[in-house]
């Protein structure tokens, strides 16, 4: 077992080996631009480190890993375009650098390209990649769609919210790490608990990052302040709010989450102050700490080596521990 | 060996049996509904038709037939957004008919569906439709962007014209004739002169297609009369007038493939004229012939039962005869 940055530099070398510099430029030049827009690549590394926790080499892993970055940019890509977003890690996204039929075509061969870096792996073990990442992709799909649908929706229950949130972000942790374990040949219950582990996380993940966006630090956290408040999100902080505030506090959330003003600073502060109030940040809080340590209890059952697991865990801490 | 007719109801039968009115229906209902607007089902009938040239049930390959419809659907729904065109089979696109971001995540979710169906195959048949299937995919994409570039380019040349609709319209129809070969465990040269088969055949009907566009009868041809010379398509009709033409009418065409006159009566009328006088279109209906006759070449050196290759043969004709 290697350190994170071993996997990272292992990953992001065999992605620079990729050749992506091919005709129809108009087509690929976006796909080589949004690759190599950096990132954690947190995704492909969860992958080489699960093969290598169940006793392989996270060598053979690389091609797995790449189907899951490559997924992971394609599914950004074209959110960008439906979130008609300016920018993404600081640089214009692809529909802003080149233009929405671009961002369009250029996604959709991304995701082909996905599939296609499953087709060295023998006919046993790639369909049992490809079932996953089918079901995956899919959800993926649902959980952006959810998403979208929830904006104009007014009843969105805790519960919706977190199947949206599971099925938009943490099935693909859990994919991550599972395709590794296929990889390696590891038996099935492995496989789940490992799934288990990442879908977990990834689910305490986004209610942290959900957290971070109206209580982090403005000075640390990387993204615009307050944007979910801002931006009308029905996020599990707004949503438990509404479940724990007094009548009036709930009318009052409600309204404001109605509202465009165009300086937001007197919103953002009263929505925070209700989130408080209604103790809506503890049982956030309280929510990352129950899916982190689910998280964890699945972890704690894979049958490996002490010190992958160990890695996973020290990930796992790092992620809920972080204040961006 | 059954009818054309048999298998297209076998096909469409198949297709009423999937669930597609599942949650969440906004990302489902698109899926559904452009499935649902008809057509002729060319692509997937191949398939099945293949399936039993080769000695199988084509029942077996009805999931790989879906495949292919559920892929080619995929391309025309992202198409049509890309064109922004209005109508697709008379009814409006999914894009007009919903908007634009659902159009591009319905087709996303489509083109994973297509994968899906192609699940309940044995992995090494399925790693086999697999690598096709993918390598398929990314040429129709490739072809697209092509037919994009050429939109803003002055020298495309009529290998690069071929080489494009070849991407854009012929390789899936390869492919579906070849999936149905492997479900059916062909040899593999026996799956190439299929494939080469349905190639070539592509080739000439869209070559046929543009020159119906000009010269079809506008009483039976489907589409807007000379929409290609209106949109200043560069089609094989204008390529090979380019080559043909004398200095001047070269010219004129060149100039009149740049205007946008409101009323194109005359615009077309001219275009016409060039292409008859340059002989563009009898090159033109030599090169649908000599693909026809190169498809019909493969077909002969496949060996399969005659009365199979007979109903391939028809279909090819019938293809090359229309009128529409």
């Amino acid at each position: 077992m290697q350190t994170l940055e071993y996997y990272q530099k292992e990953f992001i070398s065999f992605l620079e080996e990729q050749e992506y510099i091919k005709e129809p430029r108009n087509l690929y030049d976006p796909v080589s631009y949004i690759l190599n827009l950096g990132g954690k690549r947190l995704r492909p590394v969860l992958t080489l480190i699960a093969a290598e926790l169940f006793g392989s080499d996270s060598k053979k892993a690389l091609p797995a890993a790449m189907a899951v970055e490559v997924f992971h940019n394609f599914s950004l890509l074209h959110d960008d375009i439906m979130d008609d977003a300016p920018l993404r890690r600081g640089k214009p996204t692809v529909h802003e650098k080149w233009d929405v039929n671009t961002g369009i075509l250029s996604g959709d061969v991304m995701l082909i390209n996905s599939y296609e870096h499953l087709e060295g792996y023998n006919p046993d073990i790639l369909k049992k990649l490809f079932l996953l990442f089918n079901r995956t992709a899919v959800e993926v799909c649902e959980g952006q769609q959810y998403d979208v649908d929830f904006e104009t929706r007014n009843d969105v229950s805790i519960e919706e919210y977190l199947k949206m949130i599971e099925y938009k972000t943490s099935v693909l942790i859990g994919a991550a790490l599972k395709m590794g374990a296929i990889v390696a040949g590891a038996p099935e219950d492995q496989q789940d608990l490992i799934y288990d582990f990442g879908r977990n996380l990834g689910i305490a993940f986004q209610l942290q990052d959900d957290y971070l966006d109206a209580f982090g630090d403005p000075e640390v956290f990387g993204k615009q302040v307050a944007g979910d408040i801002i931006e009308n999100k029905k996020t599990y902080l707004y949503l438990k709010a509404l479940e724990l505030a007094n009548a009036e506090d709930k009318d009052a959330l409600q309204q404001l989450f109605e509202s465009h003003p165009e300086n937001p600073d007197e919103k953002v502060k009263k929505a925070k102050h209700i989130f408080s109030t209604s103790s809506s940040d503890k049982a956030t809080q309280e929510a990352i700490k129950q899916f982190t340590e689910k998280a964890f209890e699945s972890l704690n059952k894979v049958e490996a080596p002490a010190a992958g697991k160990q890695l996973l865990k020290a990930m796992g801490r790092n992620l809920m521990e972080r204040t961006n």
